[in-house]
């Protein structure tokens, strides 16, 4: 079986892609507008402009609200929706993707600035453009390296105990907006004592508001569609009803604040936002706010990437199209620069405005400029009107969003699979609880690394024998073959690296001191496929120290590319013994007469 | 080939080692002592006798010369390899490995405590021990819970260019004692000013001190082995003379010191060394200190581990032993706690302390512990005499010995052999140079690892097609193979893992959008050993992603510990697809007559 695996492998040649990936070439390789903006006709025009109208109607309220989660005046959220939208439309290469504040990384906004000791606003202010320019460098620095890859390092376990945790942290975050108290900070420890120390002085003019406003919310989710179903409305035009229902909780609770004027009663309001367009911004280049930030920066990058990527690969996948991801790179990087320019902050791609964009058939980048266009009249006249707009109204918004994050069914399922993976997700879920979001991703990511490490240390190995009357070797541990009590044959399964390099080399010296007759070892390297400096540097020591005993070191089946490498280097010359085409050619040239049939025989025989 | 390699991996059972590894049980597994101590008998004890008078003649000089280094009172270096010693007797494992202070953990010390900024000499003291204090339970923990794998983390290429790197600036931060002139710093571009500023103010009696020793080291190093052989002594005799060439310039420049009075001269002596015992000590318990020097304290532990494990076992595969590097965790680690307790400095395995103990013959652990009667009896009653001991001398005995491990040629090896290999090794050597060990040796790791990673996310994968009048399967590209427009035949020749499962997810969605025709892919999975939850993710991620565009996922050739893992989730519900025992079989029911010769011919037919 595994035949049709390696017998490519002989070959250094790289693998060449066999389809045409669609990516074009010359400048609209770095602005794939130039690409689709060729094509864009009437008819596209028109499906943008109508999702537009839809999730700019769904991007206010949020904005405003993940504004407020990230510890900024609410119009922040709205300038962090007009300029990056523009700029995505240029280099972003989704067409459903929308881009703008979302829930999480708001939050290490959050826990990024106040882990400075920022209070004044005007300075928090500045740290959050700096944050997202820092953000936008990076993303677009690891775009034009192809750096792609890095996003490897949170593996899905690690993502799910964030996401859980941290849509946890956001709920618990907002429950004093909700219930009218005072609490701050960013985890578990923070945050709960505050919570329950505040419940005596719960507002109840407040906490009635957020009350309603949730189960509004949870009714419009859950109720709304199937009624207005039934009333009649299409499938799609009720899921789009069902959808306003943030707005629609918007407008009825600032109206309701306003006409009860409950703000009289201290029912907290969001007040004055300032009205206009954004103002252009520059980050500040104080190495005290840029080296702490480095960390949060990456991060905020990272998981803002990851989040991008899927939700663009989902809904390329289903237009049989695909998307570059790090062209994504680098659309989400100038978006955030974008952010930085203009008083907003950090950005990425938002799943449930993206769901709502494709389902609203927005069918290029073009949809998020057009939202781009709405926000900003919405920024130029409608906020006199968000001046009675409850703060336990966004508060809603953002729990009724964010607990569907909440993931318990994940952690179940990596239980099940794997308990190295359910470490890493539990990892990272209580240390982020425990001590936030950077603390968690930090220790999951680490936790990943160490458990790919020890599994890496300890690769498959087994001392080889002939099958009687055969040319093939096995394991004599799994079957009846025969050895030579002069020769040692151990067939190493995998690549030959840093990671390894100890191991193999303590098995090859630990054989050798347990069979005082040994004169040769052979090392099959049937499935060697590659071999890193660390290794050429323990063969040569073990070849070496066998040499001290009197035992020679050979190596056999060594494959093209390896054995290329191996030239190119001293091994074979401080190596002792010789290089065999293949490991019975190596037992019969040195092994000779002296072979007998001497087979363990601790399995059964299985031919 | 490979076929021999794949075949045993079916069964998940875990490969038991099949010869008995000499390891023994209950207490003795953990006290090493009273394995080798039933043994012990006259033979043996004279030949530790013999070896411990003479490294004990070495060691004096080195433990003071490695105390100036680590900005230590001479007499912590003393002390250093009193108590340590005994303690590594009894659990060590290795026969030879002499531990005590060494340089290069000498050079990290004084970056530590310089690092936080200590003047003052009983704190730097109480940093000094706090230090081995925190290496020493960092190591015992390391070796109960078996996390020797966890030295991999230092390659061969990063280990080279830091220790060529760190005798360059240890070299660099001893010409101070040998010019007499001043200079404080750990690193190139903190001494190398000074240095230069320092030259028109050389003293110059103790230049001329500090040359005369260093041409003294030199010949005995390089001239005087041939000189006594020729005058009629034995080869092991003349070696041995020849190591002595240190003590005899600490009694020479001494003698001329004193003889002279240089020190009226202004040539720095060593001075008061208070006569005596060590004293017990306690390591500090603050945070201020604990905090910082967690990184310090685990990089000398790896680094001190890896320095012995390597020198130990050299020495072990010498006599047909093995040592247990976890058991050498625990040895040097409570030697670095016995250093705490009694008023030392962090130690560990020395190479060139081992090599002559070796080759005196020291034939047991105890060797050691006679070795440190010796320096207790030094440490009693010698101390007034190295009153007039000159700094310069010590200097040039560091300079000399620490010059044997720049090692360019190593990187030359790299240079040929990989270059990420060699990146790595350049980036711990210069960042070493620039920023100090730490930096240095965190960025050689974590350069490591992001190779790793980058290899490892692409993965070798192969478009595959039958080829014609068998059932086997081979890359498109490079055999003439029949293909089905309506089927991609994809093959991964690796373990799906968080590493590469978005670059095969990537490939997939990218195979498919290019082949509109397409219906079925099937995952030739005969080369995955393992696949883990971020795998199992995908897989589930793309199987719904394929359904949106109306293709099924089916998988091909699972092997047994797969299927299993798979039968423990809920992958092959979501699937959508079937798994098909042989890829033929899959090709055969998915593809039936609609097959058609359609092999793609870039590459010369490869029967």
């Amino acid at each position: 079986m595994a035949g049709t695996a390696g017998d490519e492998q002989l070959s250094s040649h790289a693998l060449k892609s066999p389809v045409p990936t669609g990516r074009p070439g010359g400048l609209a390789r770095w602005l794939p507008i130039l690409e689709w903006g060729r094509r864009y006709d009437r008819a596209t025009f028109g499906a943008d402009l109508l999702a537009a109208v839809i999730v700019t109607l769904m991007l206010i309220p949020q904005s405003l609200a993940y504004a407020q989660l990230a510890n900024l005046p609410p119009h922040v959220g709205l300038y962090a929706s007009i300029a990056p939208l523009v700029v995505y439309a240029l280099f972003g290469s989704s067409h459903a993707l929308a881009v703008g504040p979302v829930a999480v990384v708001s939050l290490m906004t959050a826990a990024a600035i106040g882990g400075l000791g920022i209070v004044d606003e005007a300075a928090r202010l500045q740290a959050a453009l700096t944050l997202a320019a820092l953000s936008g460098v990076m993303l677009v620095l690891m775009g034009i390296l192809r750096l792609g890859f890095l996003a490897s390092f949170l593996s899905h376990p690690v993502i799910s105990g964030f996401l859980t945790a941290s849509s946890l942290l956001i709920t618990l975050s907002q429950l004093k907006h909700l219930l009218g108290i005072r609490a701050n900070g960013d985890t578990l420890p923070e945050l709960l004592p505050q919570l329950i120390a505040g419940l005596p002085a719960i507002h109840w003019p407040t906490a009635a508001m957020g009350a309603g406003v949730l189960a509004f919310l949870y009714w419009t989710r859950s109720r709304l569609k199937p009624l207005l179903r039934r009333l009649g409305l299409g499938t799609r035009a009720a899921d789009m009803c069902a959808k306003a229902g943030p707005v629609l909780a918007v407008l009825g609770s600032t109206a309701l604040m306003w006409a009860l004027k409950l703000d009289e009663a201290g029912v907290r309001r969001v007040g004055d936002i300032p009205a206009g367009l954004p103002p252009l911004t520059a980050p500040s280049m104080s190495p005290d706010i840029l080296l702490p930030f480095l960390l949060p920066a990456f991060l905020i990058s990272l998981i803002g990437f990851v989040e991008s990527v899927s939700v663009a690969q989902n809904f390329a996948a289903k237009r049989r199209l695909r998307i570059d991801p790090n062209q994504e790179l680098v659309g989400l990087g100038v978006a955030n620069l974008a952010a930085a320019a203009t008083g907003g902050y950090p950005v990425t791609g938002g799943l449930s405005r993206s769901v709502v964009s494709f389902d609203a058939g927005a069918a290029s980048p073009a949809a998020g400029a057009f939202t781009a266009v709405g926000i900003a009249l919405a920024s130029l006249t409608l906020t006199p009107a968000l001046y009675y707009l409850p703060q336990a109204t966004l508060a809603a918004t953002i729990v009724v969003a964010i607990l569907t994050l909440v993931d318990f069914a994940t952690l179940r399922k990596t239980w099940r699979s794997s308990r190295p993976d359910f470490l890493a997700a539990m990892t990272t879920l209580v240390v982020t609880l425990m001590a936030g979001v950077e603390a968690g991703v930090s220790s999951g990511v680490l936790l990943t690394l160490l458990g790919h490490l020890w599994r890496a240390s300890r690769p498959h190995m087994a001392v080889v024998g002939c099958v009687p009357g055969t040319e093939h070797y096995r394991n004599v541990e799994r079957h009846r073959v025969d050895t030579d009590p002069a020769l040692i044959g151990l067939r190493v399964d995998e690549g030959l690296n840093f990671m390894n390099a100890r191991q193999v080399e303590d098995r090859i010296l630990s054989l050798v001191a347990a069979q005082p007759s040994v004169q040769h070892v052979v090392l099959q390297c049937s499935a060697v496929n590659d071999i890193d400096a660390s290794a050429l540097e323990m063969l040569e020591a073990v070849a070496h120290r066998l040499q001290d005993m009197g035992v020679l070191l050979h190596l056999s089946e060594v494959k093209g590319p390896v054995m290329d490498r191996l030239r190119r280097t001293d091994l074979l010359a401080h190596l002792g013994g010789r290089v065999f085409l293949s490991h019975h050619g190596a037992v019969m040239a040195l092994g000779g007469e002296a072979r007998v049939t001497a087979g363990r025989e601790s399995g059964p025989p299985q031919p």
